[in-house]
C-alpha cells in the first residue's frame, strides 16, 4: 500500500478504516484469496425481545482493530507461540451481505450466498451477526460440503420448531440445523436458564442427537472432559452466541442471561476443538452495540474470534 | 379502584403501572367503551438505519405518567383552559397488537386489526409505534371509515414505491397511502434533507396530490397560512414521526434530522388543526428508547399526544 | 381475556403491558387471590449516596416480561423441572404502595398497609424495592404472623442503630428487623468491605443474634454447610439486596461493592432455603435503572426472583 | 497557594480539585470572607417524578471549572467587558450543607443555616440544588434582610400549598415564598405546560401577587417589556429551575417540559435584572446528572451563573 | 464491483464498511484521483478540557453512510436540485494520517503530509477531526496554494499566541493561521462566552484582520449581510468546530457552549459562501463520539460536510 | 473545621468537596504533613487507544467519598480489624500535577515535582492516572530514595522499548523503569493476550529480571506462592494499570483485555505484599470516567486504594 510515508506507518489501533482486524477489503466476491473471509450479517429481524443486532458487524470491526498491535504477528506468552504471523495470515474482509429490510427471506438468502461465495473459494467462512437466525442460511450454504458437527456456546437451546408460523427466527437455528442430512450432531455448551424453547424442544434436540451441557455442568466436567464428548476429527462448524457469555462481560446483546461463560472457558474449549477436528465455519451473533456502553462487548467478541482464528490457522 | 386506602391516593407519577397516561386497561377489545383508544405497535422490521423503535410503546407509557398529575384534569395557564378533565374524559389503553418476529406481513395484520376493534367501537385511534411502517396497517383499517385528508409531521417523505421488491417498509408509508380511493390528500410538513426517497418519490406525490412543505418553508407561512392550504372542515388522520422534530428535543429516533421542528409549532399547527376539521386518527412513530439517554424523546412523544387528545376532546 | 385473535397470541417479550412476569393486574388490595402477590416500593428517601432506587419496581417489572416465554411454565434443564407451571401457579401484581414525597413515615406506613393486605389473603408477599429502609415496614406487617427468621443476601450489614436521630434509613433494617419479638434470628450473607455499619454495629449484631458471613467465607464453606447453619424447618423472610451480587452482574445500584456474589451462588442457597423451611416473604431492594445502562441489573432481579417464586411454590 | 512550581501553573480547566469556578474553599462558615458565596445542598426527598438532583451541586462545581480559563477575568466580547476579573473578585466556595437522609425537616434547616452564615457575614449566597424544595429553607434564612422580590425562571408554578400532607415538597416553594410578609412579590417567568399546580393554584398565585409568563408570551413581549414588568429598584432574589430552560440543552433535571428557554433568554434577562435593582440571592436548582450523559446541563448551569455573578458584581 | 449479485445491492445504510459516504477507499496516496479527497485526523493531544476528538474520524465516516440513500445523488426539495450525482461527483476516503502518540509535532506533520498529497492530487481536501489544533497542519499545508480567506465556525476564537510554552494546542489555531503570509483574512463567526482567549488575543486576532461575530450578532445581521463581509471572489478554507452549533444539536464535543448556531444557520452560510468565491479546503473538528450517546453530533457533522460538498461541487 | 454546626455533621458520602476520601486539602507542596499524599496525574497523551483517562483523578476522587462512612476508621469484619483509625490516619490530598497539553514531556516533569514534594515530605505518594506513561515520572522520582522492586498488576507487559521515536508512551513504562539502575526487579502480574508489546519485548523483559505471571497462571499457584516469588522484605513500589482487572469490573478504561482479575484476587496479593516488605509507592492508571456509566470502575479503584493505604499503614 503506497500510503506515502517513507518510513512506514506506526498504525495505532485508533487509526484507519475499520475492516476486520485491519485485514484487506475484498469486494469482488467472485476473486476471494484467503484462507478466512469475513462476512457481515446485519440483520436483527428474528429477535423476539430488544433489537439492535444488526450494529453488530461494525461494532465488532471497530473493536477488532485494537487487536491490530501485532505487526508481527499475536505473541502470546502462555503459550509461547505467535499467532497470526504477518507472512503466512491470509485473511479478508467481504464487507456485508445485503439486507432487505422487512423481509426474512430474501435477507437470508443473501447471507448464504456470501457464505457460498467464500467456500467457493476455499476459504473458511467467519460471520458476524446479526442475530442468532442468521445461522439457519450460513448452514445452508454447507449443504454441499459434506458431513458437519455443530458446536454452539449459548444461553439458550434455540430448538424451537415452529410457533405461530415462525420457523426462521432467532429461537429455531439449532433446530433448522437439526434436521439437515448432513449435520451429524450438535455440541450445545452453556444452555441454562428460561427461554423460549420449551421442555418439548429440549426432548426434540435430545432426540435429534444433541448433547447439551449447562455451564455449570461444564465446570464440574472440566474441559477436556467436555472435549471428549465431541467426536474426535470432525469438521465443525462453531456458532458463537454472545449471551453463551456472562452478562457482565458481554451485557450488549439482545437477551442477557445470567450465570453465562467467562472469557477463558470458552477460549480454552475452543482451542482445545480447533486440534480436535478441522474447524470449517464460524459465526459469531447477537453482538448490540446499543446496550455496549464500555464497548466491552464487541471487545470480546473481536478477541474470542481473532484467538479462534490464530489457533484454527496454526492447527492446520 | 379499591386499593385499601381510606384517604385516596397521592399518585405520584413515577407511581403504579404503565399505562398511556394511567388510563385504565382494557384487553378485552370486543368491549372498547372509549372517545380515544391507546394502541401499541412495537414493530421495527421495516427499519433502513438503526433499528429500536419496537422499545417506543413502552417507552412512551412509562414518559406518559409524568402528566398524571393532573387529577382534575389539566390546566394550561397560557389557554386558561382545563383539558382531559377528570369527569368526561374516556380514554383506554388497549395494550399492543401482537408482534410476528421475522414476518412483517402478519404483524402488520395484527395492528390492523387493532386499529379496526377501535374503530368498530366508535373511538379514535391513537397508534405508537414502531416504525412508520405500521402507518400502513392502520391506514388499511380505515378503509371503510369514509374519506380522509393525512397530515404528516415528518423529516421524510417516505414515498418510496417500491426497491427490491419492498413496499411496506418505512420508507413507504405515505405512498401506499395515497394510493387508497379513501385518501384525499396528504399534507406532508417538515420534509427536509436527503433520504430515502428519491427525486421521483417528490414528483409521484405531488402529482398525487401531496402538499409538500419544509420547516423552514412553514416558518417563514407562519402557521395559520399552513393551516389554510389542509382542506377544511375534513376528517384528518394525523401521523406523527418523531424525527419531524429536531433531533435537538428528538434524539432518540432511528433517523434523526437535523434543522426540524420545536416543540411549539407543532402543537400549534395539531391544535388548530383540531379546531379546523374532525381527526379521526393519529399515530406516532420512530420513537426509539435505546437512543434517548435522557428520556427527552419519549416524554416529547407523550407530551405532544396528551395536548393533540386533549384538544381533539375538547374540540368535539 | 378477550384479544380478539381467534388463534391466540405469541405474546413475544416485548409486547404488551409491563407487570411482573406479565401476571395478572390486582388493584382491589381487599380481593387478592393468589399465591404470590407482588408489591412495588418505590421510595429512595433512605439513601446515603446516589439515589435512584426508585425507578426499582418499574424496570423490574418491564425486565421480567422477558421470562414470560414459558406458556407452558419455566423448564429448567438442568433440574429437568417445570417450574411456574401455567395451570397451577396463581401469582398476580397488585401495582405499587402510594409514595409520599419528602415524609419517610407515611411512606413506609403504605408500604406496610400493603403487605398487610397481602398477608390478610394468604398470600406470600414479593416486595420490589426501593431502597433497603422499605424492608422496614415489611417486617413490620408481619408483627402478628408469628415468628420467621430472616435471610439478608447483602454486601451490607445494615445494622446501624441511630445516627443524627435517623433510624428509618437503608443502613438500619436489620437493626430494626433485629428488635422484633418475632424475629428469631438473622443470617446475613455477603457481607463484606467499609459501608455505613461500624465496629459497634457488628458487635451489636452478633450479640442479637446474627450469623454474618462474607462471600469468601461462604465461598470457603460451600452451600450446604451454610445451609445448614440456617435453622431448619423455619419460616424465613429473605430480604434480597440487589448489591450482595457482585457489580459486574448488578451496576446498577446505589453503592456497589466489588467482591460479591455471582448469580448461581445466590440461587443455589435460595433454592436450598425453599427447601429447608417456608419461605413467607421476600422483598429485593437497591435496583436503580439510572445506572443500569445495559439492563442487566434489572434483569438479574427479575431473573432471579421468577426462580426463587418457582422454588418456593414448588415446595409446598 | 505555594505549590512548587517556579514558572506558575498553567491550570487546565480540567486540572485540580472541584470547588465552583476553582475559587477558594472555606470551610470555616463563621468566616466567610467574600461577595459571593457558594453553597451546596444536595437534596433530592422533594422530588415527585425521577431522583437525582442530590448530584447537582457536584456535576455544576466539575462543570464550573472549565470556565476558569479565565485567570485575567472572562472577556466577553459582544460587551467588550471582563466580567470577574481576578484582582477584585471575591468569591468562595463553602461546601456543602449536612443532610440527613430521611428527614426533609432537619436538611431544609440545615440548608438555612449556611444560607444564614453567608448573609451574616455579608455575601450574597449562590446556593446549588437538589430539588426545588431547597429554596424554602434559602427563602427563610431573609427573613430578618428585609423585603424581597422573587424572580422564577422555571416551567413549573411550584404553587402547590398542600397534598396529602405534604407542604415542602419541590411542587411547592413559590407557594411558600408567597406566604412570607417579606416577599413582595413573585414573577414566574416560563411557565408552561401541565404539572403538578392545578387550576387553583395558578388563581392563587395570580392573587397573592405572582405575574405569571410562559416562555411563549415572553418572546412576544420581548426582553425589555419583560424586564418593565419587575419592580424596578428592588433587591431580587432569583431562583432558577433548569427545567425553565428546553430539555435540548437541559435534558439533565427530573421533569424536563418541552418548549422551554434557550440560553441567551435567561441571560439577557438575567443581566437586565441586574441593572434594575439588587440581586440579594441566587438558588439554581434540579440539575440531576444522572440525565446528563453529555454534560450539556451542568454545563449550562455553571455557565448561567458565572454570568451572572459576573453582572450582579460588576453592576455594584 | 463485483460482489456476486445478479441485481445489484439495495444497500441500506446500516449496511457495508464505513468510508465517509461509502465513498471509494484510495489508500495510495499518490494516486488519488478525485474532486474531494476526505482524510481522518484522529489527534486529541490539544485539548485543554475533556479528550475523545480522536474518535472523530470514525464517528463522521459511519454516521455518513445514513446519507448513502441517494444512488442517483442527493435531492434536495427546497432547492428542486440533485447534489452529488452519482455520474459525476467524484469523492474518495483516503483514511487516516497516521498518529504518534505522545508526539505532537510528528502527528501534525502526519496530517500536512496527508493534506498535501490530496492538494497534489488537485482535489479539494476535507478534513475529519481530531481537535481543533489539526486545523495548523492544514493550513501549513496550503503554503504553496496562493492566497486564501479563513472562514471559521466556532464557539471560540482560538487565537492564543503562546501560553506556558504551547503554541500548537486547540486554543492558537486561528491565530497560528493569521501569522501565514498566505492567509489574507479571517471571518471568525459564532464566536461567544469565556474560553481560553483573553482580552489581548481578541485584540490581536481584530489587529490581524479577523472580523469577529457572535451568534446573536450574525442573527441580527442576516446571511446576506453577514456574507457581504467576506471578500468576495476569494478562495477559501472552511474550518468547522463542531461547538460552533449549539449543545442541543452537537453534545458530542470537548468544550460545549451555549447559545450556538442551529442547523440550516450554518448550512446557509456555507451554501452563501460556495457561491461568493471558491472554497478550496474544509475541516470539521472536535466531534467526540464519547458525548454522543445519541449519535445526533456524528450526524451533524456527516450532514453538513456532505452538503457542503455537494454545494462546492455544484458551484463549480 | 467549623462548619458552624453544634452537634457536628453526618457528612454522608454524597456530601461534601471531593477530595481523595475526603481528606484534608494540602495545596502547599512545600508543607505536606502526612503519611500517605495523593496527587492526581491528568494526563493521557501517552494512550493508543481511545483517550479518556485524564478523567481518572476526578472520577476516583468523587468515588472514594463513597468510603468516607467509616468516621471511626474502616472496619473489617474478616479481619476483625479497624484500618485507617481516624486518630492516627494522616492522609492528605495535594491536588494535580500541572498538565501542559500537547506536551508530554513538560507534563511529565510536572508529575515527578509533585512526586518528589511528597518523598521530599516523607510521604508515601499514592498517583492517580492518567494513563500509564504516568508511572515514568512517578518512577524517576525515586532516583535519590534507594532500591526498589516494582509490582505491576496489568493486562500488558508495557515493555515496548521505541517505535516511530516514541519512548514514553503508555506502552513503555515497565521497559523505562526495568532500565533504571535503582529498580531492583519486576513482578508483572496479570499479563495476558495480544497487546503492543511483541515478542521481543517480553524476552527483553525476562532478560532485564521480570517475573511474569497471567491471571491463568496465578490462580493456578495461588496467593502464597505468588508472593513466594516477590523478593522478600524490599521497599515496593506498587503500579495498578486498572486493566489488569477484568472488564466486568473495570469497563471505564481504556484498553480492557478479557479474562482478568476479579477484587479480592488483586486485594490479597497486596495485603500480602504490604506485610512482606515495605511498599513505598503507588500508582494506579488508566481509570477513564468516558467508559464506566455505572461509576463501578472508579469505585473500584478507591476501594482497592483505601484497602491498600489502610494495609500499609497498618503493617507499619
Amino acid at each position: 500500500m503506497s500510503h506515502g510515508y517513507e518510513s512506514g506507518r506506526l498504525d495505532l489501533p485508533f487509526v484507519g478504516i475499520c475492516t476486520f482486524g485491519k485485514y484487506p477489503l475484498c469486494l469482488d466476491w467472485d476473486n476471494i484469496q484467503a484462507d478466512v473471509a469475513v462476512l457481515g450479517a446485519p440483520f436483527d429481524l428474528g429477535t423476539q425481545w430488544r433489537s439492535g443486532s444488526r450494529s453488530g458487524p461494525r461494532a465488532i470491526r471497530e473493536a477488532s482493530t485494537l487487536f491490530s498491535f501485532g505487526h508481527a504477528g499475536a505473541y502470546d506468552h502462555e503459550d509461547d507461540a505467535v499467532y497470526l504471523p504477518a507472512e503466512t495470515t491470509r485473511i479478508v474482509d467481504i464487507g456485508d451481505a445485503d439486507m432487505i429490510h422487512t423481509d426474512t427471506t430474501r435477507s437470508h438468502a443473501n447471507i448464504e450466498l456470501g457464505v457460498r461465495k467464500i467456500l467457493a473459494a476455499g476459504a473458511i467462512p467467519v460471520v458476524l451477526g446479526g442475530d442468532h437466525s442468521i445461522n439457519i442460511p450460513c448452514i445452508n450454504a454447507f449443504y454441499d460440503q459434506g458431513p458437519i458437527h455443530i458446536v454452539q456456546i449459548d444461553a439458550h437451546l434455540d430448538f424451537v420448531d415452529e410457533r405461530h408460523g415462525v420457523k426462521n427466527g432467532h429461537g429455531s437455528p439449532m433446530r433448522r440445523a437439526a434436521e439437515k442430512p448432513y449435520v451429524m450432531g450438535l455440541s450445545q455448551f452453556g444452555i441454562r436458564n428460561v427461554s423460549s424453547t420449551a421442555r418439548e424442544g429440549y426432548e426434540d434436540a435430545r432426540r435429534m442427537g444433541s448433547d447439551i451441557l449447562s455451564v455449570r455442568q461444564i465446570r464440574k466436567l472440566g474441559v477436556d472432559a467436555v472435549l471428549e464428548r465431541v467426536p474426535a476429527g470432525s469438521r465443525y462448524y462453531v456458532t458463537i452466541d454472545i449471551d453463551g457469555f456472562d452478562p457482565s462481560i458481554a451485557p450488549g446483546t439482545g437477551t442477557p442471561s445470567h450465570g453465562g461463560f467467562m472469557y477463558y472457558e470458552v477460549l480454552e474449549l475452543l482451542a482445545g476443538l480447533a486440534k480436535r477436528g478441522k474447524i470449517v465455519g464460524v459465526d459469531l451473533v447477537e453482538v448490540a452495540r446499543e446496550y455496549d456502553p464500555a464497548g466491552v462487548t464487541s471487545i470480546l467478541a473481536a478477541q474470542i474470534l481473532l484467538n479462534l482464528i490464530g489457533r484454527i490457522l496454526d492447527a492446520r
